[in-house]
């Protein structure tokens, strides 16, 4: 049998802890699976003396990251600190120049500083592997990297966030608030005591980024991306979709147009009898679009301590199969330096259907208004419901507008003209359509 | 670069053709993610004159594929064939025994001698890829075989015939009866002339066969499957799984059980708002349980002459990334000469929920006689639906039983019971109900 896998920790946190457990309580299938056992030898973390659940008296520890990175024995370095700067770039670039594999769950530090990282990977034959940076435990970049071999991808998109798709679940569930569930999922540990991040879409907008560089061959552009939050999605929204047969869940999507590459993320009504319409609460999922495969969904668990540990597993198993002297597939699926630089396709060219509620005054005149506003932009309407709200005598109507296919240009024009008439009592309302089987 | 990879296919088929087109308009797109040329060196096929869409002028024919697979100068052979026996076994056997790498979509070979090849290709230190086998384009074997390296599956399920999901998606959709349906499917090329192998569920079988084997680390044993068909399934069926919140798929499940591992293939009711519920038409998917990830769901096309070709091109472009000296993970997940014999649960061990349609003459004490036959073999009822058939007038009722989880056993004394005091009408119709999320 080969020699033993050696794997060094960086970050022993709920994920650290879970791949240390996995490791050691798997070892023997692991060994079958891969021809050669996987020891964890090194460690690092902030706190020496805390209780982590698992034994890792074996292991040799390191006060400093970059120390162990650079200098313990090991063949593997496995990076769970996270941020996109300090101590887990240092730590990632020193483990590649020294010439170990590198296992790493940073989403953030991967949207940042992918490409760089995947060109000294690649001058120095050595793996970058991140299954654990999307989508958790969802095997989305072994699909997209390995499996798609060949095809080329039109779309991919997805719920890559399971904050924002607890709330919307639970909003569409229970009739609650978006506040309400905030601080629900807050106190269950599924969102930040600052939850900007994962509701206003940067999460997001960080795996996103991933994806589409796999997808399309481009260079990683995490801050070129259409960014809108569900914060101000609403009930009025959720019930008027559940109407409409849709589901409003907070999407990710990367598109190939004529234009460009559109990258967004945004609150989308897709389809109650999608599959991606039943992806509830924590739960994840990606679908990608090819020319030759058709369209492919993966959902599962896109978080947790053993979910993305068993990301990571797989990520070390991948190398404990393969022997020095292999030669390996690039790390975004091409080679770092043939990536073609991304082209952003503006948002307002963005083609697709919408949802529109307006809330307007109960005055006659009001509804053909809008309705020549519309017309004037050329867009075509699928559907219009209009209703009283709230008891008799209310002097606000609401009108819900879902258009055939027009563009992003057509519907701002068209709400800002009706916004300019005087009609509405609220702000308007626009969620977009995305297609999905 | 390193040199070119040479493919030698036998069977030129709709996939085959695929393939061969897929791997020259993709060369170029194929040779970056690879690091290095794929080559078509050498075909074979029955009939040579045939017009394939697709220039195989630079490879050379072989009349036959045994030939091909022992002498062509050629490092992977692909075996699109077809059959158990005969030229795809035999020359799939010389390949490997050549110390050639084989690629096949052939699941009846692999159900019936997969663990024979498997054992000369880790002898011969080769790979034998089968992503194609199973649920066509969806790359459910790289998913179990390396990215949940160290999880304990639990169970694994899935719609893995096309045509089946076909037929019942239609007879619900349009309430048409099965023979129509059937019918339709023939006429659309989704339905062999002779279609039992597909709607008896034999082919579900063999897929599964596989996946349990990749499962549970067992040897495939494709015979000790139970089989149930989707022939008997009816619109009083499909309506009344309708009103109760359940679909009906045909789903070949395989479990881990206390008493050993359940294999079975038949027809289920899924809770209609699960994810795999939604999977139409002849869209395949399979979920699997594990204990480290939890829950994944991969749905995509199961057949058709591109998805099978993604597949099988995925397949090669693994290979052209290894290198020679590089020791491959076994085919099976497991070395295959440690795959365990697989110890089979007794069906009537099954537990779960079903569902129990009664067609019974329309008279008082039967409804007391059913419940108490129930009773007596400690099946709790969850609901309970009774109506009567058709006009006024009719002297029939239909009774709906759905039971709290119970054992195959009880269900089968319960319901000999009832067709023994004779108040049945009409054969009794059980259907097994499956947890999915």
């Amino acid at each position: 049998m080969a020699e033993a896998l050696r794997i060094g920790i960086a970050g022993l946190g709920t994920v650290g802890a879970s791949v240390a457990r996995v490791l050691r309580d798997k070892s023997a299938e692991l060994t079958r699976q891969c021809g050669r056992e996987i020891v964890v030898t090194a460690v690092s973390a902030r706190d020496r003396s805390r209780d982590r659940g698992v034994d890792l008296g074996g292991a040799k520890w390191f006060d400093d990251p970059i120390e162990l990175a650079e200098k313990a024995d090991i063949d593997v370095f496995v990076e769970l600190i996270g941020g996109d700067e300090g101590a887990a770039r240092s730590c990632v670039s020193a483990a590649l120049d020294a010439g170990r594999h590198v296992v790493t769950a940073n989403k953030a530090l991967l949207a940042k500083h992918g490409v760089a990282l995947a060109e000294v990977a690649e001058k120095k034959g050595v793996l970058l592997n991140y299954e654990a940076a999307v989508a958790g435990g969802i095997p989305v970049i072994k699909t997209m990297r390995e499996a798609m071999a060949g095809n080329s991808v039109n779309r991919v998109f997805g719920i890559l966030n399971g904050t924002c798709n607890y709330i919307l679940t639970r909003m569409e569930a229970e009739g609650l608030t978006f506040e309400a569930c905030l601080k629900d999922a807050q106190r269950l540990g599924y969102a930040e005591a600052d939850p900007t991040f994962d509701i206003e879409g940067n999460d997001t907008a960080h795996k996103l980024a991933i994806l589409t560089s796999l997808a399309f061959g481009t260079r990683i552009a995490s801050d070129d991306i259409y960014l809108e939050g569900i914060s101000n999605i609403t009930q009025a929204d959720i019930r008027a979709a559940g109407e409409l047969g849709y589901r409003i869940k907070l999407l990710g999507v990367a598109q190939r147009t004529e234009s460009g590459i559109e990258q967004r993320v945004h609150p989308t009504m897709v389809p109650t009898a999608s599959v991606i319409a039943q992806v509830h609460g924590v739960t994840n999922a990606v679908a990608i679009e090819t020319d030759i495969l058709g369209e492919l969904l993966l959902s599962g668990p896109g978080a947790g301590g053993n979910a993305t540990a068993s990301a990571v597993v797989g990520d070390i198993a991948d190398i404990a199969k393969s022997r020095p002297g292999f030669q390996h597939g690039p790390v975004f699926g091409r080679p770092a330096k043939e990536l073609r630089p991304y082209k952003k396709a503006q948002m307002r060219s963005h083609a697709g259907g919408y949802f529109i509620r307006l809330t307007v005054h109960d005055r006659t005149g009001v509804f053909a208004a809008i309705a020549k506003r519309m017309a004037d932009n050329d867009i075509s309407l699928e559907s219009i419901v209009q209703h009283a709200n709230g008891s008799d005598g209310a002097t606000q109507k609401t009108v819900i507008l879902v258009t055939h296919e027009t563009t992003e240009a057509a519907v701002r024009k068209a709400v800002d003209g009706v916004t300019k008439d005087g009609h509405l009592t609220d702000k308007p309302q626009v969620i977009r359509i995305e297609r999905a089987g």
